[in-house]
């Protein structure tokens, strides 16, 4: 399988990390989308006509939307709960984490690091404090998760742990203040001491998605 | 099993006519978001501490999140396919529609159908453009989808075609023209022809999930 991706996106990351938890190896093919590598004729074409990444191709299909990449790798593992309401309590925190995590947390990372608070237009200065208070409101209640329980669903790690992990821990690239947070950073420190767990690459281009993108 | 919805919210929608479809009996308790009723702090202590509907409660166990609700009442259904990448494939447009579809198209029909565009605020007519251009991005792609193939994933319905339709049916309320989409046109009354399918509710007041929610 070829995970098309750029290395510095969380959202790459989750497939990569969920990958190497499984031990199933992936080839990969590198965009980078501050240079509109995305959106050329032959990728929109054949690859994904949402012109984003990640995308997943296992031999002549493509798998784009990270945390659907993660249930296809995952499917029959120990990743994805065998309980019928904990399978979609898992489903339900990765679509939460689309809506009101990512939006908001990965977005603010890609502005203030890569992009530079220096060079935001107006609307992107306006959206600004609304981002940070909704990027806390949901740190908040993930913490607030994590008060009584060592993951987010069931009694062991799940793609729900691997779909939140990638943009929470490197929050702090978007201003957030990770220390306020006692119990992320406990389960960050389990997440990154599970078998197999292999670190987000932070050396090569940065690409996240958001509004802009 | 109870929902607590907003009739008019069409996230809730989605878990109405997917209950529909398969037969499952749903009880119903409402909610209006626009006087606060889902930020009470009983309903946030016991309902869902994110603070938003719809939630489908099975005994003493609620489920946030309207695809994740979907996906519990549809396992072992034929709404969700067998083949493991159309499985997959099938989520993927469920991420989509709430990353890409939702807020753009559902938040357009809340600002210029419920707060009315006269009343909205010096950000969120900010904001008009871009979503009324990502929301016509976002139907665009569904209707080159459905060029060549009735369904989203596979050769029948899926919670994709549910999730996807929701918000699509009524984008005129938003100011979309959906005259403009022949395709999805000619899905919206495949959908509408399905054996056991109920129209949504649009008498009793509106809730669909926004920034500003």
């Amino acid at each position: 399988m070829i995970l098309h991706e750029d290395p510095r996106s969380g959202n790459c990351y989750k497939i990569r990390l969920t990958a190497a938890l499984l031990g199933i190896p992936l080839q990969f093919r590198a965009y980078d989308i501050m240079n509109a590598e995305t959106r050329t004729p032959v990728f929109l074409a054949n690859v994904n006509g949402n012109g984003r990444i990640p995308v997943l191709q296992d031999g002549d299909k493509f798998l784009p939307e990270s945390n659907a990449a993660c249930f296809y790798l995952a499917e029959g593992s120990g990743l994805i709960p065998d309980d019928r309401f904990e399978r979609a309590d898992m489903l339900r925190w990765m679509f939460w984490e689309q809506y009101n995590h990512e939006p908001n947390v990965a977005t603010l990372r890609f502005w203030m690091a890569f992009v530079g608070e220096d060079a935001l237009n107006d609307l992107q200065r306006a959206l600004l404090p609304g981002k940070r208070e909704q990027g806390d409101a949901a740190l908040a209640l993930m913490d607030k998760q994590l008060a009584s329980r060592r993951w987010f669903v069931g009694d062991r790690i799940s793609l729900a742990d691997i779909a939140l992990y990638a943009y929470t821990h490197v929050s702090d690239d978007g201003g957030f203040n990770l220390k306020a947070y006692a119990h992320i950073g406990d389960w960050m420190e389990r997440i990154a001491s599970e078998p197999g767990y292999v670190p987000m690459n932070k050396e090569t281009p940065l690409a996240v998605r958001g509004p802009a993108d």
